[in-house]
This record gives structure tokens, C-alpha cells and sequence, in this order.
């Protein structure tokens, strides 16, 4: 029999509830076979990513290195067996938690029955059973797995078990995944790192002295090393598309309404003022894309009402002529983004200029400051107060960025109902606004077209040093205005051998608000050494619930500039 | 110049302000060419629908006579020019006012140049302008029309002049509508009769004793005495059902973020908890599903950004086979229907019962009374203060329905956020239980097919007496379910020749609830004859996002039961 958790309801202290959590996480990993090799710190280098080509077989690494739209056709074809991929999966995650610390939980034996499962159905049907058939699938902690805690990175709660997995995670294992993973998240899941009092912090496999991102940062971490290929994340200011973008995979914030969240565990249940959203990282821009189909394609409307009936439509439907308007954003005007992001935007921008499908604009930002003033209220209608008593319940320490998003954020108030009428009514209004600048973009138009998607970072910076994210603009702009977006990898780092002009901020630079300031002295201190073998990614954004379009813009854009929409195993 | 309005800001008594605004009214309906016939007040009987026979033309007859989808057939032919037809419908609605005090104001001026304008463009083009070429559509007053009052039924709000006309206005203009008559609202919008201390009591033509319901009570009047063929109504509780079900007449309340309703005037902007939604009334049914679609068709979600990217999807493709599986509630178990309610649906479904192509299934209701207990907390978030202030601000008596509302709600008031939060909870709890319930259909199906739709009482009477509509649930429960609903007329009307059978209760009943024996009461103090005339109207019901089939399943349901999808002129 298991031993009881830990919790602090039982009397327990909070370190005492992390030492156990942690020791819960090594038992599991430890149950996987062949045993996942054991790592000293000092035999983990700043940057990770080469290990696991040490450590693992040469058909585990095959495995791993598939996409999920290639594992799911060498399964189709019995080249792989699901037992085998699942057994790959679960040692290279269990080798990136070694490398990262990005893992809460691995589920072997449900991972190793599901797959037997999985073989048996192959073997008797000759088909597959749905088209994620096999497809490892990682989940980050506050999504409901059956019969698992269910903490969401609050000491306070861990005990709370989760009755049933949560509804998408229902539907995916419906299409044929295998559940083997779970993966860390911050204290609150208010911060874009990943550190919390039960696991401590999650680093960038790439560069340890950088962080994952977050909230979904153990997502990001394991995705990055491939120790999983297709994630579940969630994201209300960034929470996916940062880790996605600090590790150099894909990462897809859909339309709220589109992909259903019932069965995650949150605080402040019952908000709707900014909703939070879930979707797939992956390392292929097909592997979000399938994920988010499979589940669309249950009509997951019927379950969870509150989502929107709208059936998945064909990519194929869109952009016939491939003929794309793409609105551009440097800089948001806010935070002017470090000289790696900007040169990556010139040199991607320089691309496509060329391309006679491709017409750029330049879209200029209006007010991003105003749209974080907005976003930053709604967050917190009740002043943070249920997260303040979530947190203290625990006597668990606030860390720096939930402490800075709660307690030193500005905008953070205690509402009261008009007050909060006046604050949804400001974030309509420039929701309104926004729609009203995208559609004018239709007058400087040949053929009265307006922009089809936007451009843009995905953050000020490339991954940043620990404890030093505290600029969500670039991310949180679009989950106020609730535009899908995606992020994908240039497949450019910082400090590569090909790339090594100097970054610099133009000469005499006056910065443009506070926040800038904060970037730019980061920049100067710690420079393209400090953020060494950092991914650089953008970030591809398109209007409200044109999610499909989106997916056939990125194919079209990453194909006319040349770069693949997988990242290389 | 116009006489600037008399309003409170500038000092005057409400009494004042609801005196000029009627001579306003009066003023614009005297523009009328030829003049509207005069009636005292002794010259209109009970039953006033005769009334416009005898004073119209023939002509007059023939236009307002015809159906949206037959009018916009001979304006194409040439038959009818939309001057003729502007003036037919002004005519007819200035009439209409004498018998039911539905209209706040006509617009003849504005009706009539656009009405040349669409002549013209049909003499030169040789075509149409759009789907609705010529279509005069009445709007409740609350949906701003530029240059025009926008008081919402608070006498504070007099003076306030719509920038433009809403979104929906402007749509619907694009399309080829006149825009001809303004219609009454109660005070607050949160009643389903139509009592304002602007302009009094909006009755019902059918017998004025009875209430033309509400909220869009004056919309229900107009188009119940045929002054309109199509309105605009809103509806957040039954606002569009009600008067639609009291007159006898269509009435559709979409899914809410279907249609827009920016530039409309309402109260506690900013609201999330229950969404009010703007839809038609019309004399046919394919008069309410041309004026959806030719809103959706222009893809309004492109200027009202929380509208759903959900184009308008053809008919023809829902129930290839005709099979319709009809849920069935006869009585809501909160409140048992009076027997003319009763007595149509059993009549209904016995003519539906040996048809092939229909299954008939039971639907218990659940918990519409917790249902109810919900959404009335949830209209009111701030305990009605906001409405409060507004009444006040003019020292305008409060009307007993809307003091039943706000003021005698048990479930209204003075929330906290985390409170409002619990509600918004409870309120999705209840809508996936729904949803749960709905699926389970499934179960006792030959083909796993869940049922289509419900069909229901549209209230727990028909038109009551004037201050006795108290019971909302037939129509609130699917706003808070946000459920698309129609109601069609069962072309039955209580007391009328063919219908001399006795209604009555089972000896001995025993009210189910309080609000059963406040309906229960009324049928014993007016029985048969006090409701003498009143049209016997039902509601169908489909599953959120479902509008497109619900029309569907609207017309296979008529045509089964052998009942004309439109009012007979």
C-alpha cells in the first residue's frame, strides 16, 4: 500500500509536504526499466540537450526523435510497438527531470497498461485506434489525472486527489494517447518561470542559468528534450506559448471556448472577466495541430457547455492561392525586445520580403501599455485575495514573481461588482478598438483584404535569467484580446557560431518605460554570453477563433521562409 | 427646430418628461401620409385586431398582409415599390399605437428616404440591394437609432441621443431594411409586460385587459396587430419570447454571441453572468431565420469582437431524413401550466404521436427552480443598485413588476466578487449537469441519438391580466442555458368557438410551489373567460449553437403537425 501523503491539513509542515511530493516523483521514476541513469549535479552541463544522446539507446533515441504525425505512422506500420514507445518516453523523461526538474510525477505502469492495450487493440482491429494511437502525451499537474494529486503548484492543496482525469485528457486517450507524465508548475501558476516551494525551480535544458519559462515551464523543459514530443499546457497570459518560446518548440494558445479545461484545478473558480486557456507544445507544428483537431473533432461541446460548437474545419480551405498578408510588430512600444528577438524578426522579415505570396505591413501597436493595465486587473477581481489565502494556508514563502504579480502589481484591486463592470467594459472597449485598427487594415489593401495574421515576438527577450520575467506584454496582449497564436522556433539560439555580430541596443538608447528599463539593463549585464544557446522564437497571432487558419498560415509562412516546422530531433 | 427634450438633467418633473415624450410620440405618428385614423378610446374593443381591416386600404392590406419572404418577392416583381411599402407600415403601426400604445415613435422621414433610395437602386440595378430589400423592420426602443432618444425605459436616461444606430440596425440596413417605428419596453427592461412611466401600459390587441408581455412588449403588439412584420426584441429572461407567445406570433432568442448587440442601452454594462440577446419577432417563421442570417452572413463578429466567428450554416443540411427526436415537457414542475397550455400541448402531441418520422421522448424538467434561483441572483450582481439609482435619479414611482424583480427577488443581492464567483460556479454546474442529462438521451435510442429538441410551454399561461406575469422559468431556463428557443403560434386562441370544452385543474390539485399557487389562483379568479382571445403559442427548444437546426426542426414540426408556418394576414 502507498504511504499517505503528506499535507498540510494533516499538520504537516510545508517543506515536509515538498520533501514528500519529491520523494513521490523519485519512486516513480524510479519504477521505470531499464532504470533511468542517475545524474550528479556536476555531470549536468549549462547546456543539457546533448546527454540524452549519451544516455539512451539508439532506438529510444529514434523514438524520441519521431514527430507525433511520424510515431503515429511507424506504429501504424508495426515498425514501433506503443509498449515500446511508451517505455522510450517514460526513461527520456525521466532523464530530462534529472536535467531540468520539469517532472511532478511519470506514470509507468498506466502508461505501460495503456500501451499493451493500445497493441492489443492494433492486433486484433489492424488499425489504429484513433489518430493519436500511441502518442505519448505529458501533462502538466493541474490537469486532472485520476487517482493523482492534484496541487496546482499550491502547497495548501496537496492531498486533494483528482476524481477522474479531466476532461481533455478524457478525449486524447479517447484518440489513442498514452497519459505517462506530469509535469511541474509555479507557485500560484500566476508567474511565466516555473518555480515552486514543492519542486523548486525547473531550468532551461539549453541553458541552466536560464529558466524554462512558465506557467506550464515543466512542459517546456520536457518538450525541449524531447522527452516528450506532444504536452498539454495552459496559458491565461503566456503560460504556454513562454516555456514554448524559451525552449525552441511549438507551443499553440488556441481560442478560448475552442479546447475544453473542465477537470484542471485552479483558483478562483468562477471568473470569467479573463479565462484561461489549453493547448498542446509539441516539437512539430503538426503535432499541436493534430492534438487540437483530435479534440475538436469530439465535439467536446456537448460535455463542457460552455464551449463553443464549432466544428474543426480543414486547414486546406484556407489561403487556396497562398497568398498571405502578414501585419508586423518589432516592438511593442512597451518593452523594446532584446537585440537577439529583433534580429531574428529583421532576418525572418528579410525572408519573406522577396516572396510574392508574402505582403508585409507594418502594424503598429495601439497602447499594449493600456491593454496590460486591463489584463492585470481582470486577473485578479478579488485584489488576489483567495491566492494570498491559498498560499498562506501552507506557510509556504511567496516567491519573487508571484509576489510581484500579486503583491506589487499595480493594477491588482479588490473590486467591487461595479468596479468590475467597469473594468470588463474597459477591456470590450479595447477589444473593440483592436478589431476596428485590424479591419482598417482592409483600405490599404489591393483587393480589400485585411490582414490575415500578425508577426511578433514572443517575449522581450529569449529565455530569461531566473527570476527575472516580469514582462508579459508580448504574450498577455493576445490572451486580452483572445487571439490565437502559436509560437515557433527560428531555429536560431543566442551565441551560435553563425551568429556572432554583436547584439547591441542602438547607441544613446533612452528606454521606454519602466519595464523597459529593466529589460535593458538585463541586456547590458548579462548580454548574448549570459543568455548563451537561448532558442530564439517568434510568435505567429491571428483574429479570434480563426485557430485553423492560423495552423495553414504558419505552414505557409515557415515553407516560404525556409525554416521547418519541426524542431530537429 | 425641433423643441429640445424635456429632461431630468435639466430640471424637469418625471412627470414632464413622460408628457413631452409622448407628445414626441404623437408628433411623429401625425407626419403619417395619409394621416393615421383617430379612435377614441370607447371606439376600441376588447379584441382590437379587426379594427385595422376596416380603417386600412385594400392595398394597405394586401402589403402588410404578406409575409417578410413574400414582401421582398414582389418588390423584386416590381409589384410593390418599398415607398408603398414604408407607407403601408407606417400607417398600419401609427394605427397600432391607438390600439395597444406600442410605438415610442415612427420615423417616417428617415422610413421614406430610404425607401426611394432602394427604389432607386432596384430601377437602375435591376436587382435587389440585399436580402432584405425593403423590409420594413420595427426596433425596440432600447437599440439605439442615431440621431434618436435611447432612454432604455428609465426616464433618466431621456436626452441621451444614439451617436449611430447599433450595430445590428446598421446590418440589417445593409441589407436592404427600412427602419420605420421605435417600440415600448417596461421600466428596467426586467419585466415580461410592458409598463413604463414614459408611456404607460403597452395591451394586448387580441383583449387589452391582458399584457402584450415583455420586454419587447410593444414589438409583440406591433407585430401581433400586423403594424410590423418583423422586430427587433431582446430578450435575457423571455423579453422576446413572451411578447412573441402573447401575441400569438414568431419569436427567436438565439444563442447568445450570435447576433450583435453593441450600440443597444442597458443597464450594469460590463455584466458577464447572464447575457441578454437580441433576436426577431416576426409574423413567419422564415421572416425570423431571413433576418438571422442576413445578419450572419456579414459576419458581425468582425466589429463585435465577442460575437462567435460561427458563419450561418444552410438548413438544408440538418435532418436529411426528416427524423426528429422531440423531447417533451408538459409542465415545469415549479409551475403547472393553465389548461389552454395544456390542453395545446397534448393536442400537439397527438397529432405528432403517429408520425413516422417523429419520436416523442419525456423530458423531466431538473431543478428548474434551482435553475431559477440562480439566474435571479444572477441578474442582479450588484443587489440591483445599479437599476436602483436610475429609477430613482427621475423620482419615478417604481411599477409592481419591476419592484417584483429587484426590490421583492429574494434571490437579488449585493455581491462580493468571491460571492459572484460561487454564483457563476453554481450557474455552470447546473449547465453541465444539463448537458449531462441531454447526452444520456442517447441511452434509450435505437441509433445513439440524442434528442434534437425540446418542446415546451412557451410560459405558465397565455397573455396574462396587466401586473400578473410573476413566473419567468419557461423562458429563463434556457437563457440560462443559453439554449436557442422559438415560439410558434398553435394557431388556438382560448375561448374560441371550436374550444368550449371546460378547461379546468384536476379536483383536489395541490400547487406545487408558491409561485403555483399564485398561477393557480388566477385561473380560478379569470378562468376561460377573463383570458377570452388569447393565442396559444409553445416553444421549441434546441442545444446551444444548434440556431440553424433548431429552425429545421421548427419547420419538419409545423409541417408534421399540419400548422402554418406563418400568422394568417
Amino acid at each position: 500500500m502507498a504511504p499517505a501523503t503528506v499535507t498540510i491539513a494533516s499538520g504537516a509542515k510545508w517543506q515536509d509536504v515538498a520533501a514528500d511530493r519529491q520523494r513521490h516523483r523519485d519512486v516513480s521514476i524510479a519504477e521505470v526499466r531499464p532504470p533511468v541513469p542517475e545524474l550528479s549535479p556536476e555531470e549536468v552541463p549549462l547546456n543539457t540537450t546533448e546527454i540524452p544522446k549519451k544516455l539512451l539507446s539508439e532506438e529510444e533515441l529514434k523514438i524520441t526523435g519521431a514527430n507525433v504525425e511520424d510515431l503515429v505512422k511507424k506504429i501504424a506500420a508495426g515498425e514501433w510497438s506503443a509498449t515500446a514507445v511508451a517505455n522510450a518516453f517514460l526513461r527520456r523523461a525521466g532523464l530530462a527531470q534529472r536535467l531540468s526538474n520539469c517532472i511532478t510525477e511519470l506514470l509507468p505502469k498506466r502508461a505501460l497498461e495503456r500501451a499493451a492495450e493500445l497493441d492489443k487493440y492494433l492486433a486484433t482491429n489492424g488499425k489504429l485506434i484513433g489518430p493519436l494511437h500511441g502518442v505519448p502525451i505529458s501533462v502538466k499537474e493541474h490537469i486532472g489525472i485520476k487517482g493523482e494529486d492534484l496541487n496546482a503548484g499550491y502547497v495548501a492543496w496537496v492531498g486533494q486527489v483528482a476524481e477522474d482525469d479531466a476532461l481533455i485528457v478524457q478525449y486524447l486517450v479517447e484518440a489513442g494517447a498514452i497519459i505517462y507524465a506530469r509535469t511541474t508548475q509555479p507557485q500560484t501558476l500566476m508567474q511565466i518561470e516555473t518555480v515552486s516551494n514543492l519542486y523548486g525551480t525547473t531550468v532551461n535544458p539549453r541553458n541552466t542559468t536560464l529558466t524554462a519559462g512558465g506557467s506550464s515551464g515543466g512542459e517546456g523543459a520536457l518538450v525541449g528534450l524531447r522527452g516528450s514530443i506532444l504536452g498539454i499546457g495552459t496559458d491565461i497570459g503566456g503560460s504556454i506559448r513562454v516555456p514554448a518560446a524559451n525552449n525552441g518548440v511549438f507551443g499553440f494558445k488556441p481560442t478560448v471556448g475552442r479546447l475544453p479545461v473542465s477537470g484542471w484545478s485552479v483558483a478562483m473558480v468562477g471568473t470569467e472577466s479573463i479565462l484561461g486557456t489549453i493547448g498542446p507544445l509539441s516539437t512539430s507544428l503538426e503535432g499541436a495541430r493534430l492534438f487540437t483537431k483530435a479534440l475538436v473533432d469530439q465535439k467536446p461541446w456537448l460535455r463542457q457547455p460552455d464551449l463553443v460548437a464549432m466544428d474543426w474545419r480543414d486547414s486546406a480551405q484556407f489561403f487556396p492561392d497562398r497568398k498571405l498578408r502578414v501585419g508586423v510588430i518589432y516592438n511593442d512600444e512597451v518593452v523594446r525586445p532584446h537585440p537577439p528577438i529583433l534580429r531574428a524578426m529583421t532576418e525572418l522579415v528579410a525572408k519573406l520580403k522577396g516572396k510574392p505570396n508574402i505582403e508585409l505591413v507594418d502594424w503598429k501597436p495601439w497602447k499594449h501599455d493600456l491593454a496590460w493595465s486591463i489584463i492585470a486587473k481582470l486577473y485578479f477581481p478579488d485584489g488576489g485575495a483567495e491566492d494570498i489565502v491559498e498560499v498562506e494556508k501552507a506557510g509556504e514563502p511567496w516567491l519573487p514573481l508571484a509576489k510581484f504579480i500579486i503583491h506589487e502589481n499595480p493594477f491588482c484591486e479588490n473590486l467591487t461588482i461595479p468596479k468590475l463592470w467597469k473594468a470588463v467594459a474597459a477591456r470590450d472597449e479595447y477589444r473593440t478598438k483592436y478589431a476596428q485598427l485590424w479591419n482598417e487594415t482592409a483600405e490599404t489593401s489591393a483587393d480589400g483584404r485585411p490582414l490575415d495574421v500578425i508577426l511578433c515576438p514572443a517575449g522581450p527577450g529569449v529565455a530569461p535569467k531566473h527570476d527575472t520575467s516580469r514582462y508579459w506584454g508580448y504574450t498577455s496582449q493576445w490572451n486580452l484580446l483572445d487571439y490565437p497564436a502559436i509560437i515557433f522556433p527560428t531555429h536560431d539560439a543566442v551565441g551560435a557560431p553563425d551568429r556572432e555580430v554583436p547584439y547591441a541596443y542602438p547607441d544613446g538608447y533612452q528606454p521606454l518605460s519602466d519595464s523597459d528599463k529593466y529589460s535593458y539593463d538585463l541586456w547590458q549585464k548579462y548580454g548574448a554570453e549570459g543568455y548563451k544557446d537561448a532558442p530564439v522564437s517568434l510568435q505567429l497571432v491571428a483574429r479570434r477563433f480563426d485557430d485553423e487558419k492560423l495552423f495553414k498560415a504558419m505552414q505557409i509562412l515557415l515553407e516560404e521562409a525556409g525554416l521547418p516546422a519541426a524542431v530537429p530531433a
